[in-house]
């Protein structure tokens, strides 16, 4: 089956990406940032990608101090804006690199003095031509409609370019390189946990879901919420843990279940006054991380590793997850009604 | 009742933001903004006061061609992320004032050089004494938990200060503020419309809903999502119709309604290939705008303005909606489960 296959490339998937011949390429594209010294960072995205941007967002802030934002397409592709984007760093971010509102809003950052990447799974594309450099995730060909390995491949790709600017050459250090060489066989073993499928039935008959995270965890509970929208047709709401106290709490109860994204660093810290007051509300809580929870119900477990790491493995049960209720609700995750796997949008 | 008096009041509200008090005091801070020349200009916020601060995003990047991004607090509060804001402007949205989160984002982006301004409903709060400047929206106290007025209030007072930005000295033209003044008296007659209570028992047993619109309607179709939860309970789904198409139209099916903003500008008729789709998935729709759209079920009549204002008004009868259909459970709209008036994040 298309999506239990990409699923299970994933690993494969970083090894290619941190082999010499892509690593160097990120590399060389990460020189280039770092001799530009962009004065802040825009990301422009749809769908799975927005959710990668995101991550990437977090980490420009976090980890290069620059401030970082995501752009609103409409703004220039339907209201004709053209912000001024001299001086900044504008980078696109899709699978096929076929969206041509993201095209648009390349060029238009481009013509406006913004330097421009664009992060696509192709070798080339509308997208790739449009801004003037071009990193390939190299996830090979995806089988399923909902992604999968191009989503886990554009958070490395994005990681291991945002890490490269920190060095004057684009490298990345051999520390940083040896955390990540690590990742593979991490994803490996998460992957080879039956949780997820075990999990699957308890959602059979839920109308609705509401998927939660904090800081670099809070993409993966967006990615989680679409990946169950796409294949299982569930009202996933996702939201940052702080949003969910300023209203939507509300609409938790027993009855709706709750996918907490929870790690062992700071972002998981601030989670916890979240889980407390679901606890309140006597939420259904399911955790995804390294740690039981006091409180909740079950763990689908994922390795403990630095935060910044965490969005790469903790996806891959939820993942699982998706597809396996897919198929326990008799619906094909390969072919989601509805959708195609390009998307056009202006 | 509370709810149902802070939404009548939207009008009179309207009309004291733009008596000379108020509007010459957001002139001044205008007319600092366009001293200072930003590079461009990040926002932060939280619940409806985020929504508030989308449509500035739309708003700043189209009104004045500036950059426009939404920060996230937990990169500075949970991650000690220290962005570099030199030559920004940042801009704090907040009812109260007292979210701890946005107050030190705020001090932090003042102390690496940005301009920062808070926006509140308060004379003085936290949140304006970190801030350099400060423009208070006038609204009055707030009776019900879940913010109305207040978010009306902050979507003029930041086209005010937006539309202040264009000119030099930060007044309004005397054809902007000529419009602005018809917007008491038109929502007005918004409000007198019965349409909102008698569609409410339509949505009476529906466990979902979805919520979609383009460009300077995506926050109004963000804030009907947040109202519905926090009043209904449903799980309500916000998407801009370009993400509509990407991943959760699979969701979409007869018994899923949709509340669809459809105006009758650029951000309007980009939405017809959305609602086109919709209809292709049977998806029960109902707008939000001036005109009928073929294939749709009903409509919540708004006026025909330009789309920039809609948003003042679009709302108004999803407001209604949502606390009409909060009676109509048995619910008590002022007092949502859960929920307190200032939410306390990191």
């Amino acid at each position: 089956m298309g999506m239990a296959a990409d699923i299970a490339e994933q690993p494969e998937v970083f090894e290619r990406l941190l082999a010499p011949e892509h690593r160097n390429a990120i590399a060389a594209v990460a020189a280039r940032v770092a001799e530009f010294r962009p004065r802040h960072v825009m990301f422009t995205a749809r769908g799975t990608s927005d959710h990668a941007a995101l991550y990437a967002a977090y980490l420009t802030e976090i980890r290069l101090g620059l401030p970082a934002g995501l752009a609103s397409p409409s703004a220039v592709t339907v209201f004709g804006a053209r912000p001024d984007h001299s001086g900044a760093l504008m980078i696109g971010v899709s699978q096929s690199g076929g969206s041509a509102d993201l095209v648009e809003v390349m060029k238009q950052a481009r013509e406006s003095g913004a330097l421009t990447i664009a992060v696509t799974n192709t070798e080339a594309s509308e997208l790739s031509e449009a801004a003037e450099l071009h990193i390939d995730v190299a996830a090979g060909k995806e089988r399923a409609v909902a992604a999968t390995k191009t989503y886990t491949a554009e958070l490395l790709a994005l990681l291991m370019l945002i890490e490269g600017v920190r060095s004057a050459d684009g490298t990345l250090p051999a520390a940083e390189l040896a955390e990540l060489g690590r990742l593979a066989a991490l994803a490996q073993g998460v992957l080879a946990d039956p949780t997820p499928r075990e999990l699957a039935p308890r959602y059979r008959f839920a109308a609705r879901v509401v998927t939660t995270g904090r800081g670099y965890a809070y993409p993966t509970a967006r990615e989680t919420a679409l990946k169950l929208m796409e294949t299982s047709y569930l009202a996933a709401l996702a939201f940052s843990g702080a949003d969910l106290l300023h209203g939507p709490l509300a609409m938790t109860d027993p009855d709706v279940p709750v996918l907490a994204v929870v790690g062992n660093g700071d972002g998981g810290a601030a989670m916890r006054e979240v889980l407390a007051r679901l606890g309140e509300r006597r939420a259904d809580v399911v955790t995804i991380g390294p740690s039981d929870v006091e409180g909740t119900q079950m763990r689908l477990p994922t390795p403990e590793v630095d935060e910044r790491y965490a969005p790469l493995l903790d996806i891959l049960p939820l993942q699982q997850l998706a597809m396996a209720l897919a198929l326990a609700r008799g619906e094909d995750p390969d072919m989601p009604r509805g959708l195609t796997k390009v998307t056009v949008t202006r």
